[in-house]
C-alpha cells in the first residue's frame, strides 16, 4: 500500500474547534431514508442543515449555505434536477460540495448518474470501498448499499480517482483513508455496530461537508471529521447494548466530545 | 411590550385532558425531514396522524381528519398542489389548520408561497421569531431554519400578523407567545437542548393542530400545547445527556405527563 | 373461529436462524414516514434494505434483491409507477413480495389502488384487522392508519382473502393470525406500547419480506416473523418507560435475540 500518515490528534482538535466556532449551515440534498439522522448528526456536532430541494430555490440556497451535500441514495428525475442546480449554485458561489455515490456500481442507470456528478469535480467524494473501487474502474461495486471490500484494498483506487477527478477522495471502513492523489491520511477507530444503524455513513458525508466548509486543507478537514466520528462511535458503543441504544448514544457523543478530548 | 398573561396550569390540564379524551387524527403534510418525529410526537401525546399527500386524496382526507398541518420546510411543485387541495378540503369541512412557515424570509420563491398560505387565513400560524417578524413585515427572516431573533422581540409582530391574517399567531422561543391580536398568552419553560433535535419545532406545530381540534378557545389551546411541550422538554432534559438521549426522553415525557401533573 | 395452531418455538428459532445466515437484501418501496425505522428494523434483525424508488431502476433492483416490500401508506402518481415496475421485476425474477395495504377502506382513490395490487397476487398481504376486513369485503376499514377491529374478528376475512387472492394473509393485532386459506397459524405476545411508535407495523411487513425470502413454507416464515417481533416487543417494553425509550429498546432486542432464545 502507498505510504500514509495518521491524522494528528491536535489536527482533529483544531478542525473540530473551527467547526464549533463557525457553525456552518449545510445544504443537504440527500436520500429519503436518512434525512432525520443527517440533520441530527449535524446539529449534535455543532453545525446545522437545511434540506432545500425545489428546483426553484436549490440554486439560490446553495449560495447561502456554507457547503452542499449531494447523496445519490434514492435518485429520481425531478430531484436529480435540483441536485444539478444546487451543484451549479454552489460552484458559482465558491462553496465546497461533497458527493456520496451510494451503491455506485450496483445499477446501470444510477452508475451513469454518479459518473456525471463525478465529472463535475466535487470537492470531496466519500464512499465505501466497493463504491470507490467501482468509480476508479478497479471493481464492480457492492451489493446494495453495503461494501463487500475492505477499505485497505481500495487505497490505490482512491488515489487514482482523486487524480482523475480532482476531488479529495475518502474511503471509509474499518480504517478511513483520505487522499487528494498525493498525500494519504488515515483515521482509525470506530465500532462496527455503527453499520447496523441506517444513515451513519450518509450523515458522515454531510458532516464532512461541514468540516470542509471554510477549511484551509480539505484533506486534513476530512480526516479530522473521520477521527471525530470514530471516537464518537467508540464512546457510544461502550455505553450501548445494540443499534437502538447506540443511535442515541452516538448523537450524545458527537454533542459531548470537545476539541480538548483529542488533545489529551 | 404589550401586556400578556401566563397560561394557567389548570387550563393546560383541561386542554390536555380534552386532547387525551378526543384522540384527534391529524392530517400532516409536512417536510421530508421530520415526518417520523412528527408522527411519534402526536402518538406520544395522545393523538394520531396520517400523512396523506396525493392530490387525489388530500382533499377528502382533510375532511376525515380532525385538523390539518401544513409545514413548508421542503416545498416542491406537486406537493404544494396537495397542500392547496388539503387546505380547501379542511375549510370546506370546517376543520382548523395550522401553518408552519419554515424559513420564511430566507428565499424569494418560498416567501411568495408562504404569503399565499398566510392569505388563506390559517387557524394558527406557528413560527420562530425571525419567521414571524418577516411575515409581519418587521424583519428579514432567519438563516435557514433557525431564528436569529428573540421571541420577546417578535411580540408586536405577532400581534400585527394576527390582526392582518385573522389567525392565532404563535411565536416560540425562550418564551412562547400566543395571540389573536387582542389577548396575548405566554408559556414559559423548556430547555434549549430541544433545538439540537431536528423536528421538535415542526412537530410542535403538528401537536398544536391536535390541541386546536375541537377547541373552544384556540388561543388557550395553543398556549396549553406550548406549556405541555415545555414541561416535557424540561423533564426530558433532566434525565438525558445530549440530543440523542433527549429525543427519546422527550417522547417518553410527552407520553407520561398527565393533566394532573399541571394541577399540583 | 376456525381452528388454528400456535407457531412452535422451534420453528421460530429455525426461521430466524435461516434469516441470520442468509442476510437477505430487501427492496422497500414504502411510505415517506417510516423509511428510517424500516431500514433499522431490517438491519437489527440481520437483514439489510435498499429503497430503490426510481422508475428507471426499480424493476432491475427487484431482481437483485431477495424480496420486495410494497407499502401504500403515502402513494402518489410517480411513486406508484415505480411500485408497479418493481412488482413486475420481482415476479419476473421469481422473488416474493409483501403488500402492506395501509389504511385500506379509508379513502376511495387509495382503495382502488390497493385492490389493483391485491389482484397482482402478492406472496403475502400483511394488515391490521380493519384493513383485512375491508379487503375481504367484510368491513369498512379503519380510521386513518389504526385498526378499530380486533384481529380475532378478522380471521374469517383473512381466510377468505387468502383464498381469493392466492396470497398468504397476515392479520396482526393483540394476536397475529397467518393463513394461506387452509392452515391458520397464530403468534401471541407483544406489548401494546408498540402501537405508540410510528412504523412498527410497516417495518414488520418489511421484516416479513425478509423472512419469506427463500422460505420453504411462507405461512411458517410469516408466523415466525410475528413471534420474533412479539418477543422483542415484550423484552423492550420491560426495559422502557414510554414510546421513546421503547423504540430503541425494540431495535436492541431485535438485534440481541438469538434463535436459541426461542428453544429454551
Amino acid at each position: 500500500m502507498q505510504n500514509f500518515e495518521f491524522i494528528a490528534p491536535s489536527d482533529t482538535a483544531a478542525e473540530l474547534r473551527r467547526l464549533r466556532q463557525s457553525n456552518p449551515l449545510i445544504h443537504c440534498i440527500t436520500n429519503e431514508v436518512v434525512q432525520e439522522i443527517t440533520a441530527n448528526v449535524l446539529l449534535a456536532a455543532g453545525a446545522s442543515s437545511a434540506m432545500v430541494v425545489a428546483e426553484e430555490e436549490a440554486g439560490d440556497f446553495a449560495g447561502v449555505a456554507s457547503a452542499l451535500l449531494i447523496n445519490l441514495g434514492t435518485p429520481y428525475g425531478e430531484r436529480l434536477n435540483s441536485m444539478y442546480i444546487a451543484v451549479h449554485g454552489a460552484e458559482d458561489a465558491g462553496r465546497p460540495w461533497v458527493l456520496d455515490p451510494v451503491a455506485a456500481g450496483g445499477l446501470p442507470w444510477r452508475n451513469d448518474i454518479i459518473r456525471e456528478f463525478v465529472q463535475m469535480s466535487p470537492t470531496v467524494i466519500r464512499g465505501n470501498a466497493s463504491e470507490i473501487l467501482y468509480l476508479a474502474g478497479f471493481g464492480h461495486g457492492g451489493k446494495g448499499v453495503d461494501s463487500i471490500d475492505s477499505s485497505d484494498s481500495a487505497v490505490p483506487a482512491a488515489v487514482s480517482l482523486a487524480k482523475s477527478s480532482g476531488s479529495v477522495v475518502v474511503v471509509t471502513g474499518a480504517k478511513d483513508y483520505i487522499t487528494d492523489g498525493k498525500r494519504i491520511l488515515c483515521a482509525e477507530g470506530g465500532d462496527p455496530i455503527i453499520t447496523k444503524v441506517v444513515g451513519t455513513g450518509c450523515s458522515l458525508s454531510a458532516l464532512m461537508a461541514a468540516f470542509v466548509a471554510g477549511a484551509e486543507d480539505a484533506v486534513k478537514a476530512c480526516a479530522a471529521c473521520c477521527a471525530y466520528v470514530n471516537r464518537a462511535s467508540e464512546t457510544a458503543a461502550a455505553s450501548s447494548h445494540g443499534p437502538g441504544s447506540f443511535h442515541n448514544a452516538y448523537l450524545d457523543a458527537l454533542y459531548l466530545l470537545q476539541p480538548e478530548d483529542f488533545e489529551n
